[in-house]
């Protein structure tokens, strides 16, 4: 199904009828809206205004439209700002940051808390039983522009009480952080201080633990918001629009409240963030890289514990990444239908029309400033057509091949990263994309997750491996393939007991005895079953099970060291592997697990829901697909041209 | 004429004497004084020293030299800063800009302004009617060093102040701007906050409107001190010493009040700073782009209405670009007839004597610091023979191109550039330098201009054109080239009603459906009538004149796009053109409109002086240059070696 | 003699003594303990805990281990920075930089000052007489994590009240730094701004005193603590822990009121962060460039007027620089017979074991945090043995080559480098890096340092020569090779009168009348009796004595300038050489000295220590030592290995 992204408030009413009736052409049924509203819907502090807003909703309702109801948070006004200045957020450096854009106020603010409570009530008795609303967004991308981590008194005071929960007592914490390193230690809660703002680098134990306190403020917002809408509108689901390469709360927590997942899929914006060397960024550059939106589908899956959505899908080129090209004809139709393959509800379009002013004015739209379709419009057009003619989609299953991701991996990643260049989305991002070279279909889990359904378990890294993620794995049946500095922490940011992997050696058949990181250009070679090379890091371990077979090696004039080990219940590999490396482990991995593996080009990509098979072409050259002889094609056919979509049954 | 900078203040009185005598050896008519003297004309407040000021005018009238007098305001005194801390200007995260080098004041202060009133006036009342002082220069290069744009609650005072006057009503305001997006509606003038310090980007109406306000200042600011000089100072000059490649105030409405424009000419020093590739940064390390100076002298030329002087000329290495190199011999003599060249009523050079001390005691002078000419020095004198012998320069005549050269299309472009790399001043440069290699002399001009004089108009971009910009095109003769992004934006920064071009749909055949931006390593080509690469940026345009002609296209291997249209009253350049694309776009028009052109090397400029033709080498090759037979050479002759400066009649 | 630092409250008490038995099993004799123990010692205001230290030097004591305690100073802890927030050091944005790690102070806090005297004297009135006590350390590493400048309000009020006493009258002041630039005059001393904060760059007169006021705070702040020491501690030595690539504060009059210097050799971290080129870096990445420990012992050893430690000894991979490598196989047994070669009475690696919690988890130790000897360990068990094999080492003598190096140098080129990539460190580094590829051993001295016992003396440039440096210059009977921008600035930041090499010109035989920076990409053949490429730097020169001998030249197509000049009593160098440059140079000049040179491979270095002669290999290849046909050999053999070490007498 498709929806859209609509903003009644920024166009004279007199459009609005031939709006809704244009998006029943197009095939759109759904209709999120006023998620940024406040300042319409209570202009000055008491006195309201959702006239307007009931005559949207009733209209786009009159349509047939099903609307999404956001609440107006993400945008406090400025009245509201000048009453409570400390709602805003501060910068590590001390620097408010103030009114102006979006998203000014930090989770700690007690008072932003109540006004919020305040103003989602108002808006959930409105609209929570109203026909037409079938569901709630709240508030709108959490975190955005790094606001997640405030550092101001207010959070400062927040903190404090947290740890005052947790550790009931200085001597406690200072015990679990280690804080008689460099005379640390606290004389009371109230004295803590943020982790920034020091000479040189704070203790990681207090760094984590910030981390955790304000991913758990984020969690803590959004139930406040959700537990009133759930009272004033029975019936309705309720979600939050997450976002891509997005780590800085743990979202796994958060989407346990929540009735579906959705999340804002850019995939041409998120590859010019990504990582890329020069040559990967100007081939992927007008398509976006074939696995970046495919990682959020899975991963936002895996969220919404099975239920997800498309909440915001690039139509066009945006304006926030530093260059925004439009995107190769085709490619938003086949983002669509791939969202759709990964097994989404709905795939809702940001926005129906360009907004020709403000911060925005350079982001596509469904429609141009000028009332017409632009060519994202179009595609959007035809897929609904394709979806009118398709029917109903089936379920989408449990994939063969299980990755653990983790939220706390990242941010102990970012805290030392002993070597500048281990960034943990990077790593995650490079394995799941050798996974899906082969073909195979992924779900993305938490540490933890009961992995009895699947045929192989990929663990990219995990530094700090919870109690009940180490029962897990033991729990497995199926093979797990573990990376480097998997089981390297302890919950308090320290190194284990018996050094790493601590509590995964019963599965991780070695000791981590030094850890090497290696600047670019310095790389050692890695030859025996599976070849390549070692680079930016190499776990130096000793073999303590006698069963394990050390498959390949890491080659230095002057020593070997295990590179690919596989144990009797987990295989381990020391170092960040380069392509090839990783290509021959993860193929020997899997195929030890008994699975049956394609060779896919570099921009073909498969995708199955149900009994229907996906094939999706990012690239320029004809691929003939591997349906079999018998396949029924739903869409498209055997030749999947450049930016092609083919469905078989 | 030859002028230089001295600064008496600096030296023993002994030497003053010596050092007039020596400048009138080196041909040297003019002297400006006494721009960062406050701390000596008033060494605390309200206690005058102005003898020693006396004695210098005194006595460069006595030896014929011709003072330009200055008014201080540049550098207000230490005891100044500390009664009114609040004259400082602040940053845009909030840091205040103190005391300790120079313009630490903001243009909003209304203490300052008062406090430059008095000094103002006290200067011109002494020396307005000295028969010495020939002419006035209002303080010094105002923002250099960033300090157009302050950001401290002195200038949020000013801005609300201005915005009531302008919008009246918040409301209107909000409407003007957008402000509906993202509830960032006002609940008065008094909470306009500065369009800095927020979480994310700023509404850009709001940051287009603070650049004009603080480019309005800086007008304002000069144009008090104007009035007090002309006041005290009939029958006198006043002028100000702009900068290169500098774009932070509008200088064609300050030009207005001014009787001459004068700017600080530093070619070195300033192609260090262009954005230039690795090698044709080591190609003109040692004598600047034979476009650099140029360019500036055609603008100050249209600022000054035709009157203009260089106020500062580099007369060797400088102090303050990352690397100062010795300029190659002759460069400096070049450098001043060049500026003649181009209409120049006086090159004056910066400084008299190096300085041993203070924070520009590297920067060459015409003399070392052990009272010797300098290399530059030696060649200035030889500059200042060859003008006795050659007497009166005739006046410049109009040029038979007009490029059209726009302060705010610079800030707007700044503002979102869309694509990170879309550098208006890089592109107008390189416009620029295309018509110049075909041998043509070039006026720059605002829009809005009278274009009746010119046989072919330029416009390398203008994203906003006003009522009189387009009534202005409308009424040429003379073909005009566009560029991309033309009429892009309207008034308020919006994208126009009907999409672009706006307001110049009658002139520019195209409607621009789509923008594209490309990153580095990304470029398509361009095939056709002309031929190169497309980079950067690419308007997708439908072509709205059937009597228009595609003479390229952009080509990808999913579509063709316009590149270059002639129709009938305008080209229209759809992209960022490399430099075939703009060398051959650009012969194309120019010949299109009749006018008959040369291919000068890379390094060989040429420029015309009434009667005059002058040619520049600033390439290590002889030149053989263009000179009809029967020339008759006043500089130089047909070889024109390294160096070299030829002029024929 | 080796040592170790050990942290007797990071660990359980059970384990002291199997620690303490263990180091004499490594074959350790010194312990540094105690130096970030504060918040241990006094955990409240007045509230003191020494019980725990009494027990441990006891323990160490009995052991027959000699122990080095330090003082606590490095660590303020949070109750006594509660107190007294002032405490902190300020950046030069004016943000605090606070509790949280460590060196929180600034050393012109006087509240501090006050209560590092009372700690002080606690610890030094508990331990002076203690007969486990041998030495003393003070605080830790001085000024790590740029602490030395500090620009807070109570620093100001101290450079004040330096000022004052320096210059007595604000006139004197402005006279001196020529604060008549820019009207910078000052009203009174009580108006003097810090020299930073302001719209562009300060005084560079005011910017050198703001280094030597800082530099002499860190100066009497550790001769406090040593006063106080050697009150309660008589007998024993006093030191402290300098660091690496380290230059904020003049280390030579430091040096004065120490029994000995110590420094911290991190070797292969410094490599990281040296701008070496990128081969060179991924060459030296697990081994360090075979200078840069060397080029601090010689250092150090100065400093310490020959008697030194390296109290902080690299063990393993660190955990601060961006990548941190394991060192290859024997590199932690290279590092410490090196630095015995290059005279250390004692080395002292730190740590006893890795700490598996705090900032520094990631920072090797001799043993491993799981209570096994790391492969650093078992290395320095290898020297134990073989030190113990080998018995005392005879006394260090004077080095045939003297190279000065100056503090104020670095200062001074980083106020005004004038050529960005003009960086002191690294020249000096690469002159020194060339003596040593000759097999000679090298002195490093201050300026005004008696030379008279040198071969050659080698000044890789000195812009500011004190008349003590020029005396001693004068005295020398050996040779003198001088480079670019000696003798270019008086003591005040100013160009000396009758230009540089302004007090030198009796010494070197020209006068520089301009100077060129060059960058990247741009250099210039020099021809003639040494021949190579000009760099980053010409000074063009007059030749001013007529017995000089000009050996080079760098030749541009326009010009030829003196590069190599043999004057009667000094040789010149007006560029920064490149590598055949600088080999060619040196070479000629040390020839000229009568020195006998080798010519060793990069990877090799030759060092003496009395009548021993050592060889250390830092390369994979391996070298045949050329030691003398009856050598006999106490370490090692004639074939060199990689990572070897040979010793011959």
């Amino acid at each position: 199904m498709l929806g859209v992204c609509y903003y009644p408030e920024h166009w004279p009413e007199s459009w609005w009828e031939d709006d809704a009736r244009r998006m029943r052409e197009v095939g759109i049924s759904f209709v999120r809206i006023a998620e940024f509203a406040w300042s319409r819907i209570e202009p000055a502090p008491g006195r309201f205004d959702l006239d307007w807003l009931d005559r949207a909703v009733d209209l786009l309702h009159r349509h047939g439209l099903k609307v999404v109801m956001c609440t107006p948070t993400a945008t406090p006004p400025k009245w509201l700002m000048d009453l409570h200045p400390d709602i805003a957020p501060m910068d590590a450096e001390g620097r408010v940051r103030g009114f102006g854009s979006r998203r000014h106020y930090t989770f700690s603010s007690e008072v932003y808390f109540d006004e919020s409570r305040r103003i989602v009530e108002i808006i959930a008795k409105r609209y929570g039983a109203h026909p037409g609303v079938v569901g709630w967004q709240t508030d709108n991308e959490y975190g955005c522009h790094d606001t997640v981590l405030s550092y101001s008194p207010v959070d400062r005071t927040a903190f404090q009480a947290w740890l005052r929960r947790r550790y009931q007592s200085p001597d406690r914490l200072d015990e679990a952080w280690g804080n008689v390193f460099w005379s640390m230690e606290t004389p009371s809660f109230d004295a803590v201080a943020l982790p920034v703002g020091a000479v040189t680098e704070t203790s990681p134990a207090a760094r984590l633990e910030y981390r955790r306190f304000a991913s758990e403020q984020v969690v803590a917002y959004d139930r406040m918001q959700v537990e009133i809408i759930r009272k004033h509108s029975p019936g309705r689901f309720v979600t939050h629009n997450f976002m891509g390469f997005f780590t800085e709360f743990d979202h796994w927590p958060f989407g346990e409240h929540l009735d579906l997942a959705s999340w804002d899929s850019y995939p041409i914006g998120f590859a010019e963030r990504f990582p890329f060397s020069e040559p990967e960024h100007a081939r992927w550059a007008e398509t976006s890289h074939p696995d970046i939106a495919p990682f959020h589908h899975d991963l936002y899956r895996g969220v919404g514990r099975g239920r997800w959505w498309v909440m915001e899908q690039q139509p066009g080129p945006v304006n926030w990444a530093p260059w925004n090209p439009v995107p190769k004809p085709g490619q938003i139709r086949l983002f669509t239908w791939e969202a759709l393959a990964h097994g989404a509800e709905v795939v809702s379009y940001f926005r129906w029309r360009q907004a020709p002013f403000g911060q925005e004015q350079m982001h596509a739209g469904l429609n141009r400033p000028d009332r017409t379709l632009s060519p994202g419009g179009e595609e959007a057009s035809t897929v609904g057509r394709e979806l009118a003619t398709i029917g109903a989609l089936p379920a989408s299953g449990k994939a063969p091949v299980a990755l653990v991701f983790d939220y706390e991996a990242c941010w102990i990643l970012e805290i030392q990263p002993q070597g500048k260049d281990f960034d943990y989305r990077e790593l995650v991002f490079r394995w799941y994309e050798a996974i899906r070279r082969f073909g195979l279909d992924v779900d993305i889990v938490p540490p933890g997750a009961d992995l009895a359904a699947y045929r192989a378990v990929v663990v990219p890294t995990l530094p700090y491996a919870s109690e009940a993620a180490v029962a897990a794995f033991e729990a497995s049946n199926a093979p797990i393939l573990f990376g480097p500095r998997t089981g390297s922490k302890t919950r308090h940011y320290a190194i284990p007991e018996g050094l790493p992997p601590g509590p995964l050696a019963s599965l991780i058949p070695v000791r981590v005895t030094q850890v090497s990181s290696l600047r670019p250009g310095l790389t050692k070679p890695v030859e025996g079953a599976v070849a390549g090379l070692a680079m930016r890091w190499i776990d130096h371990v000793e073999i303590k099970d006698a069963k394990a077979r050390v498959l390949s090696e890491v080659v230095d004039p002057a020593y070997r060291i295990p590179a690919v080990i596989a144990g009797p219940r987990g295989w381990y590999v020391t170092t960040w592997p380069d392509a090839d490396l990783l290509t021959g482990t993860m193929r020997g991995f899997l195929e030890a697990a008994g699975l049956e593996l394609m060779d896919l080009p570099e921009a073909i990509r498969i995708r199955r829901r149900g009994a229907l098979t996906f094939a999706f072409n990012y690239g320029p050259q004809t691929y003939r697909v591997p349906a079999p002889e018998d396949a029924v094609f739903l869409l498209g056919a055997r030749e999947l041209p450049a930016q092609g979509v083919a469905c078989w049954r």
